[in-house]
This record gives C-alpha cells, sequence and structure tokens, in this order.
C-alpha cells in the first residue's frame, strides 16, 4: 500500500496515460483483427473507427480504478477495452445521417464517407454485440465476474442509460429544455459509460458494495464535470457541434459552466477521499478530465 | 421419461406451439414495458416491433429443446425470449433504407416508417444490448449458465455469426454467387441464431458436451432447410423480395430446391434418433418448419 502510494504521487501522469493508451491500443488491434474472411469488410470497417486515435479516457479509467483498489491489471485489460468497443460503437451509430449526420470524426471522414452507411450500421453492432463475447470469453475473470461487468456493461450502455440519453439528445434539437433536461441527457449520454468504466475496476478488484457505490458516485459526478467541460471547449472553439443545441454554456454562460464543472470536481474528489486508500491516481485523472483543453 | 414419450406422441402440435406462443408473448410484453418516462418512445418504437405478431419459432425451439432434454422451462423463458430480442433487432435494422430498404415487415409499415430511422437504429440498438442484461438479471440460471448463454448468442449473433451473414448478403446483391456463397451466407443470417435457440436450451437443461454437439447440427440442418423453404415459398408467392436475388430457387430450381430441403430434413431426423432420450417433439417441430406455407 505505502508502495503504491508513493509510486502514485510520484507518477508523470502524461506517462502514465501514453502507456495505458498504449496497452489499449495493443489489446483492441488483437481483440478486431483484420480477418481474410469473405465478410472482412465488416472487420476493416470495425477497425476504421476503433483504432482511429482515441483518447481511451474510459478505458484507462478503468485500469486506474483497479490500480488504485490494487486489483490484476492484467485481468482489467480486456474488460478496459470492451469499454472502448462501446463507445467506439455509439460513435459509429451518433454519426450516421439519420442520426446527428457528422462527416467528421477525430479530423477524419465519418466511418458512413469512407465505406457505407450499412457498414456503418453493421459495424456498430458487430462492435457492441462482440463486447460481451469479449467478457464472457475472458480466461482471467470468474463466472460471477463476467455475470457482474455484463450486467452493468449492458445497463449503463443500454435503454435505461446511453441509448436513452442519444435519443433524448436528438429529440432535443430544435426544442427549448431546461437545465435539468440537459443534466439528465448527459447524465445518461456521457455519464452512464463513464460510471461503468469506473465500476468496471470495482469489479475486476472485487471491491466491497461501499467503496463501489463511492467509486460510482465519483464516475457520475466527473462524468457530469466532463460533459460540461466539452461544452465550454466547443464554444471557445466555436464549434459547429453546438449550433443550435442547448449547452452548458448556452445554459449557464460560460463563467458559471466553468464554475459549475469545477465545484463538481471539488466534490468528487472529496468524496474520493474518504475512501481508505490511496486515490492519488484517480484525483490526478480527474484533474486532467476537467482541465483539458482539447 | 416414459410420460414425457406419452405427452409428445400425442400432443397436438398446433396447441403446443399457440400455447408456448402465448407464454413468449407474455413475457416479452413483461420484459420490454411501456415506460412513463422521458424518453418512453424507444420503448414505443420497439414493442412496435417486437410485439408485431411473429410465430417465435425460434423461442420455440429453445423451450422444446428444454422439453426434450426434461431441463427447468421456467429457466427457459427469458433465454429463449432474448432470442427473439436479438431477432427482432436484426429486422428492425435490415429493413432500415441504407440496408434492405423494406416498407413492410408482417404486413405492418415498418418501423422507420411509422416512427424515423433514427429510432429504428436506436431500437434496434437497445434490444440487442438489452437481451444480454436479460441474461445477467436472470434469478433462475447460473453465473455459469449465464456466461455460456452470452456467449452462444454473442458468437451466433456477431461478426463471425448472423451479423457477417447479413453483410455478405448486402454485397450479394447484383452479384452473380455460387451456390457454396448463398449457404454460407444463409448459415450466417438465418442459421446461426436457430442454432443458437437449440443450444439455448441445451445449457438451460445442462445437457453433455455430446448431447449438445447432436443437437446443434441438428439447429444447423433445421436452420438450412428453413432457409431453403423460405425461397422457395417466396418463388410460389412471386415476392418482390427475392428480385435480382441469389437464392436457392434460382441457383437450384423449384424442384431441385424442395427436395434438397427435404433431404436435409431426414438427415436431421436420423442424427437426432441418436439421441438417448424421446425426441418426438422436436421432430415434429423440424416437420412443421419444413411443410410450413407462410
Amino acid at each position: 500500500m505505502l508502495q503504491s502510494n508513493k509510486r502514485s504521487n510520484a507518477i508523470d501522469l502524461d506517462s502514465y496515460i501514453q502507456s495505458n493508451c498504449d496497452q489499449i491500443n495493443q489489446r483492441l488491434n488483437t481483440l478486431v483483427p483484420d480477418r481474410n474472411v469473405p465478410y472482412g469488410k465488416l472487420f476493416q470497417a470495425a477497425r476504421y473507427s476503433l483504432l482511429s486515435g482515441g483518447k481511451r479516457l474510459r478505458p484507462i479509467l478503468t485500469l486506474a480504478t483497479t490500480e488504485v483498489l490494487q486489483g490484476n491489471l492484467e485481468a482489467a485489460l480486456s474488460p478496459a477495452c470492451t469499454i472502448e468497443l462501446i463507445h467506439t460503437y455509439s460513435l459509429i451509430h451518433d454519426d450516421l445521417p439519420c442520426m446527428d449526420d457528422d462527416n467528421y470524426r477525430r479530423g477524419k471522414p465519418t466511418l458512413h464517407k469512407v465505406f457505407s452507411e450499412s457498414h456503418a450500421v453493421l459495424a456498430g453492432d458487430f462492435l457492441l454485440t462482440y463486447a460481451f463475447e469479449v467478457i464472457a470469453d475472458d480466461p482471467l475473470l470468474s463466472a460471477e465476474q463476467k455475470v457482474a461487468l455484463i450486467r452493468v456493461l449492458a445497463k449503463n450502455a443500454g435503454g435505461i442509460g446511453m441509448i436513452a440519453g442519444q435519443l433524448m439528445d436528438l429529440e432535443a434539437e430544435k426544442k427549448q429544455i431546461d437545465l435539468s433536461t440537459l443534466q439528465l441527457i448527459h447524465k445518461n449520454k456521457t455519464g452512464a459509460l463513464i460510471t461503468a468504466a469506473i465500476e468496471f475496476g470495482a469489479i475486476v478488484a472485487n471491491a466491497s458494495p461501499e467503496i463501489t457505490e463511492t467509486l460510482k458516485q465519483f464516475g457520475r459526478d466527473i462524468g457530469h464535470a466532463f460533459q460540461i467541460v466539452d461544452d465550454v471547449l466547443d464554444d471557445k472553439e466555436g464549434s459547429d457541434l453546438t449550433k443550435g443545441k442547448a449547452t452548458y454554456v448556452s445554459l449557464l454562460g460560460l463563467e458559471k459552466a466553468q464554475e459549475t464543472a469545477y465545484t463538481i470536481l471539488s466534490q468528487s474528489l472529496k468524496n474520493l477521499e474518504s475512501l481508505p486508500m490511496d486515490t492519488t491516481l484517480l484525483n490526478r485523472l480527474a484533474h486532467h478530465l476537467v482541465n483539458r483543453d482539447n
């Protein structure tokens, strides 16, 4: 415990993120290989979106939570990657012409532009389905852990989680919505999967229900702060993405939005400090998420 | 065993199908309720497609397999319904304009026509994700059974299963394909989920690996015969669905296609008879699938 404490304080966060990002990318590359089969284009399409240089914030949160809880990091890697499979599928489907109709993602043309809409629908369906297969097949987890992970993933990514958020977000376009509706949208659309990423670490490390509950609250808080910062950054960059859409900035003003993000961050860190272990790593990641500039 | 034997022989298949269909519809109705929430339209959309009077052949195969193996029928009901959740999601996504672009399904306008394309994408995503949640939450199954069911479902519905079949099917349009390619398409697009339905019964009933393997081969065979009969019926009805598409009838001719279906059926029944229990119920269902007229 002392060793872990020292390590977390001394750690270079950029190196921590980079080395975990590399591990995650390697595992994703192995999990979704290029396949020489008659339906190989499905895997090419999935890889186009999956391996296009995301920040991997969600799987890093799983690994960091596992590390803070002194759980098995090797066992956490594939579950962490399934969060990224789900995140990627949601981006692919959200970008479709009938949804947000986005032509670019991470500086590259979106999947349906490079392949086709049908390939984008199917590649998304594939990554979603495959996330559950990866957990079910994992040799390093007990059956109970697998079931717990699958339950958390399906609920948070599902019809009372991420998909609900996406539906409300689509329906909110060209409508006046209030702050509580905006919060409900983002709690589901963004917050649910971030919370799941943290709960994944708790499941892999076999954390107690009390510790798990505190970490989930931390996840909900940083998910909330993360989305406010997203809106602040989009506003500062004059992004098209928020055009005609209610955002934290349009509802609260830039200064008040920024202030709210910091208040939530500070609350989440106080919550985190109540845990009986060294949580410096998660503390620093939370700061990183809220203080990022892109 | 004797009692079961008598029962299967004496059974009125139409009543058996009807009463199981009713049970499945009731459970589906409970699993996906109408919800009074801000994202209630997601559930309305899912219910529109899910409760629109399908034949429920796949979940009935799960229940029949469980019954033949003298497994717990109550424990088989929710897993059986998850096969129908997956089947319904696949129909919703397949019907999308960017996919098969179908305006009608089971005599009713397709989901994207009544709601919208975005609702159809999201309702499909929801049903797919929810299938795994239902299994993970089932109070009547062990953790090992849940993991086994989820593994089988994800593999058969996934990128080397049903989704691969759909991709090949789309890519085969307006192309000359041969019989072995057509077989590969249908093995994945239709056969995989039918095989999973039967394997589900084996998992719920804790069947031995040998018995499970024999039942899976039976599933692959009747899935194959089922698809040939589909093509034969579409041809007889002069359906638009097969226009410009390779089918068993276009490649083999009507008579030879019909003959092939019966040859496969007879092989599958011989295979089934090798099992050390009364399999009359599955035998009769297989006949029913191949001799159906719609």
